[in-house]
């Protein structure tokens, strides 16, 4: 049985340097598709490509305009291929506008040398951890369902009213695929994109607001994502500042034993 | 008279949609120009075309293969134009070769909202703090030269042996052109890439290394970077793991009254 997550960024090959894909209701947002998804389908757009050589390193996907529910057609290039390094450029488009653009760097990774002087915080065990049951009633996108959060801090303020002072724009928590699926780099760009949005945590109140674009460091290797199977990961998300429309926010995915898979930061624009 | 920023990242219309530019001795680097001067090039490409609206948010510059002393040719392309929000691509070429590809967000920027939860550390001013002065004979980068560097901790390890263990990775400074120029977005640009790579500070001994990608969010408004003058800002480095040929790395700069002016992070390369 094919997961959700495959078949909602699964595409076919159109020519050599273009895919059809279709937008699925199970990752859908409220306006448009999860981030995440769309991410993932333009990466699967260079990762089944037989001139491909080695595995991510870094991806950003900007998100020019919504996905209209449908099918949608990305274009690849690859830019530059060097003996060890890859540069493509990706552009997602339904009709004649483009939705998203995107530039990915692959590479065959070689040396031993490993270091990681930012240890994952010492935090309760996933088990320990309440699985999030958001309140009923709530305009709530249906993406948010295809992955289980488990808040260490920083749940998120769904059907509480705001305070009156502003509340920290931090959140940890366990987090892995519903249903679980091994983690692969597919998954772990759409879970880079898992976390909501700070100013909500922030203010406590929705506003229209969405990300604008989204960067992906893959510091994890393949054995380690492998090893890490469908385990839950330990996400980190936080903001430094919020000012004239837009903020930014970072993030951090560490393995079940505390390796550093993923980090990386996105924009947000918001209305006010 | 033209400062020598200007100078060398300065680029001639060609059409509607190219232009073409030239390498600067005074910004060389040991392989190729300082990436901070090509993402300054870049990002010109979009500043200077009357088709822009409003102020840059993200760029992420790829830098795909070193470029040579000599001519380039900027392509520009608007992906998508919104009301608000224009996303750009941009791709710069020496001859039949692409040596950087990039995107760039540019906004209007009109809400009140702000709100930056994280302050700027607590440190020693800049006439506290004494100018660095690398020792004699090191091979060293000629674009060094343009930045005046203020030490407060990780100052370069440049002439000294290697420690026996691994040093921190992070750096706190204050930074300005030299000589001075008034903050735009086209010096923090280049700004955002004045940071030694990591590596070096961990380490202690300089290997094959380079930048592969860099991301900046540019959270300040034009006020507030028309405000810093030439000011030095307060730029903070750090990188959390150090793994399999690559390493992230993330700064902050902050207004020389405290205010987050942008934020980033770029993946490194090193050889082993």
């Amino acid at each position: 049985m094919t997961h959700p997550f495959d078949k909602a960024s699964a595409l076919t090959s159109v020519d050599q340097n273009r895919l059809s894909g279709h937008t699925s209701p199970v990752y859908a947002n409220l306006v448009g598709p999860f981030g995440g998804i769309t991410s993932a389908s333009l990466m699967r757009a260079v990762l089944e490509d037989d001139r491909r050589v080695g595995d991510p390193i870094s991806m950003t996907v900007n998100f020019c305009a919504a996905v209209a529910d449908g099918p949608y057609v990305i274009t690849r290039k690859c830019a530059r291929a060097g003996k060890y390094i890859q540069h493509w450029s990706l552009e997602l488009v339904q009709g004649d506008r483009t939705c998203a653009t995107a530039t990915l760097v692959l590479a065959r990774r070689l040396a031993d040398f490993s270091h990681q002087p930012v240890p994952a915080p010492d935090v309760p065990a996933p088990e320990e951890c309440a699985a999030y049951v958001p309140p009923k009633n709530i305009a709530y996108s249906n993406w948010i369902n295809t992955y289980e959060y488990r808040y260490i801090e920083g749940s998120p303020p769904y059907g509480k009213p705001p305070k009156p002072e502003l509340q920290p724009a931090i959140s940890a928590l366990w987090v892995k695929d519903v249903p679980d699926r091994p983690l692969d780099y597919l998954s772990l760009m759409a879970l880079s994109d898992c976390f909501l949005i700070r100013l909500f945590h922030v203010r406590g109140t929705l506003v229209p607001m969405g990300t604008v674009t989204l960067t992906t460091h893959f510091i994890g290797s393949m054995d380690e994502i492998a090893e890490q199977g469908s385990a839950h990961l330990l996400g980190i998300a936080d903001a430094t500042r919020f000012h004239g429309n837009f903020h930014d926010q970072s993030m951090q995915l560490f393995s079940r034993t505390g390796k550093l898979l993923a980090t990386g930061s996105q924009v947000v624009w918001f209305k006010e």
